[in-house]
């Protein structure tokens, strides 16, 4: 097989459609490589369902060509996709990243009781090769640590992929982007660049983590009472941040919510979070020490309504309630959709007469994601041939492939591709490839699979419109509906004994008069059409048109 | 009957947990006023819910009282309920308000067919009296014109309540806020007053509504292809600016979307919207009409999905569709809650690939109400001895009884109240009275009542986890269950032969094994029997928990 004649292939299978399910393929030949693997989470049209996959049929399918998988950073956007993949596998690959990010996803597969993984860490600067298809590592600053852009090179061209970033110069943990790495890759030729959309439309530079250290510690300064602060569990340096304003407080940290409790022992484990043992106490162990004392870090800043801080507004919390004289610090940014329930929550704490900060108050929160200048700076440092901008909705991604064209990349080397298509490279030139199985997968209870969007619809029905079941017991002997009962759930109106016997009565009568005809057509054509005779009743009725469930039995 | 023993009582039915469904009684002896008589939009916890309505149970106990509803402006969040209240009364009482306001309520009022209501147009500077209670209307600027702010006077003291407002000193039908009138009622003395807290948390003064004018010009005349601009139908002056904007730019306008065409057409009638007839074309009249000469003004700024835009955007509007060549201008600001579906919009606009300003790009909306500054110079102007917000979520009301504050009325006589608690004001001193009966009633179909929080339970069950019906057929004879049968609807399991039997013989052993006993217990308990039974086998073959339905025949 002369690998000089197949082209390397970029398969993104998730990223292009929204922030989430992160997943990209590389192939070239007889090898594989995949770039992250991550889910995201549903939305309200998606009622019921637990988690979104990006559809890995692909993957699955050349599972013989997959030599490993590189994950860029710990977000769930990267790696929750983790465990499903790994149990659909046949065989182990092993998964390069960082020593944080292994050990976020060491915790998740320990919870889908998945044995030994082959955990590779990586540092800034290595080169690993994977068949014909080498991957270097370079440090990129974001919203958690240990995260990494890559530089991929093959037979065909080079590919460089940013992962999440934004280029902070005065990062918490002095791990600044690898700005040298960057250039000598640039130096090397850069066929195709994929980069971070999600701010392509925030003008300017997103402000350093850095400045979000000294808002907490005034606002934690100035408090009277308990300070509590909601933030990313995942958010290492924000946890860090308030852990230091703690300490120069003279206040100790209460850890509650159980991904932060996680999250924080695995980061002090690893080094990455720095806390003296001495400076943590237990949620349980908090009576004997006063108030301004006493800082804690939880999860909640998403409203989430059974998360740590919605409990502790309402009560709801076993060992700690916030109070008038508390403050409480919103540490992130409502993701698309939570705004609503952040604000409830919000109000909440407002109703307790506590004070509350969030981002339009005091610069409590800063984006991990950079934003056009930085954006243009990597463009510029990169100097790639070919632009894909990835991670966004259309609209980022538009936005971003604004700013390349702006740099003088032209139109037709920047490609705005869908989930599922493909872009070949041969000898350093890229054109648009053909396209694969693609989609998403829906994870609702045990089970993992492509959910029908009929039942997604179903469900829509029926939390709009409820449901009425209606048995029509039919006898054998007569060919007659003998008895009909009806059973209703989330309908506005009552089924009572009126309801049922007109109804019953709407029924036969309908049927009788001969607009069904039982000996020809079956239980299917009966169950129909007491549907729709009961379902014009109620309509008639109510101006509700909940979901008919018809049961027809014969005895 | 001595009035002067009697206290004007203030008593807020809605507005104060939310921006929505304002409506407040004032009571003094003999005579009750209603102010208002707003619906509140249903939020994702009220599924199926088409309308939520203030309960106005104690306006209907007392409505031999009630001498007139004053309406300060014609937004939904003001006169939505009147339909409702107005069937609701035995007797025609007078509604008085501006013109404009009159009008589009006598469109709401014509679709519930409720005929000749006895409308009372009002102008600036009037007064009526109300038996004991006298009102003085006096202008206000806000996002719809015809606002009004009322001056009410008693026996017992003066009540002055803002309307939604915000102090525009360059509003587009030159009607600026009669601040010699506020200045005057101040001169009589203001023992209380309740202002618009909805911007009490937005530093500094809301821009004028002239501001948008600008930005619209700008972006119409520099525009190749059609514009379309998506607004609030309500807000008369934004569609004058865009007419005026179009017109300047020697283009057409079309008017598409329902309510865009009943507001136009009332506003016009009215002589608050003025615009050519020869400057407006049908939607299906624009065949011969190039591309730059054309200005679409639509419903849609909330992503709703059945409105024009999103009709356009995704090619399913009967006559018209956007193309990569148009640009859209999202007029208006998410209502919370709306974020997700306005971006979907935009992102499928993005996929088109025509231009999409919203107000992040360009200050293509501005708020109708007024912020921190306005609402101090409003404390300032009124110097109320005593003061409640209003209109607002507890943040906002909270962060607007800081101002009051801030503008030294001392914290006892600031009231924060919730809907249904009451104020009582005699010889102009103020204090908290006893709760009347308040809360929600949900409009579902035909039904308007207080639907039970069961019924939204189970909607909100259902929707997540789906259904599934059991019929167990029982016969009378042998006292034992003859047959089974499921049903399920909204589930991400099959159920198909191999469930339905593992499914009843699961059922069928339980209730053999003397878990139950048929012949004690009747259908009740086999109903609840045979619930548990399957709710467990479900739950442990598919980790999911659907609501059961069961359904007991004997035969």
């Amino acid at each position: 097989m002369a690998k000089k004649n197949q082209p390397l292939r970029i398969i993104p299978l998730g990223g292009l459609d929204g922030i989430g399910k992160n997943m990209t393929v590389l192939e070239c030949g007889p090898d594989m490589v995949l770039l992250d693997a991550g889910l995201m989470f549903p939305d309200d049209s998606q009622p019921g369902i637990d988690l979104v996959l990006p559809d890995y049929t692909y993957v699955l399918e050349n599972e013989s060509k997959l030599r490993g998988i590189v994950i860029t950073h710990g977000h769930e956007d990267h790696i929750g996709a983790l465990p499903y993949l790994l149990q659909d596998l046949n065989n182990k690959v092993p998964i390069y990243s960082s020593k944080l990010t292994l050990g976020l996803i060491e915790g998740k597969l320990a919870e889908f009781k998945i044995k030994s993984p082959r955990f590779r860490p990586v540092v800034s600067g290595d080169k690993i090769e994977l068949g014909g298809i080498s991957v270097s590592f370079f440090s990129m600053t974001h919203s958690i640590p240990g995260g990494f852009g890559v530089f991929i090179q093959t037979s065909q061209g080079n590919v460089m992929h940013t992962g999440d970033f934004k280029l902070d110069q005065t990062p918490i943990d002095g791990v600044r982007p690898a700005f040298d790495l960057i250039n000598r890759f640039a130096g090397e030729g850069i066929d195709l660049l994929l980069s971070d959309s999600t701010n392509a439309n925030m003008p300017g530079f997103t402000k350093s983590e850095a400045a979000v250290g000294e808002a907490l510690y005034e606002v934690i300064k100035e408090a009277q009472g308990r300070v509590f602060v909601a933030s990313f569990a995942s958010h290492i340096h924000r946890l860090q941040q308030v852990c230091d304003a703690a300490r120069s407080c003279g206040r100790k940290i209460v850890v509650t919510g159980r991904s932060m409790l996680t999250n924080t022992r695995v980061a002090r484990e690893l080094g990455y979070l720095k806390i003296d043992a001495r400076d943590i106490l237990d949620a349980y162990d908090v009576s004997g020490i006063p108030d301004s004392k006493i800082v804690v870090l939880c999860t909640g800043s998403q409203g989430e309504p059974l998360s740590a801080l919605s409990r502790m507004a309402n009560g709801e919390h076993k060992t700690l309630s916030i109070r008038e004289t508390d403050t409480v610090i919103i540490s992130a940014t409502p993701v698309p959709g939570n705004e609503k329930a952040v604000q409830q929550v919000i109000n909440s704490l407002a109703k307790l007469g506590c004070e509350v900060y969030d981002k339009s108050q005091k610069l409590v929160h800063v984006s991990g994601h950079g934003s056009q200048e930085e954006l243009k700076l990597m463009l510029a440092m990169a100097h790639p041939t070919h632009f894909m901008p990835v991670h966004g909705e259309t609209v980022h991604l538009r936005a971003h492939a604004d700013l390349a064209r702006r740099l003088g990349i032209p139109d037709e080397r920047i490609f705005l591709l869908d989930n599922g298509d493909s872009l070949e490279m041969r000898d350093g030139s890229v054109r648009v490839g053909p396209s694969v199985e693609s989609g998403v997968v829906y994870v609702d209870g045990l089970r993992i699979g492509d959910t029908d969007p009929i039942v997604l619809r179903d469900r829509q029905k029926l939390a709009n419109d409820g449901t009425v079941t209606v048995v029509a017991i039919v006898s054998l002997r007569s060919k007659r509906i003998d008895a009909v009962e009806f059973s209703g759930r989330g309908v506005s109106f009552t089924i009572d004994d009126s309801f049922s016997a007109d109804a019953s009565a709407s029924i036969m009568r309908s049927i009788e008069k001969g607009s069904f005809n039982y000996t020809n057509s079956g239980t299917d054509a009966l169950r129909k059409a007491v549907r729709d005779v009961l379902s014009n009743f109620i309509w008639s009725r109510t101006h509700t048109r909940p979901m008919i469930i018809p049961v027809v039995m014969e005895v």
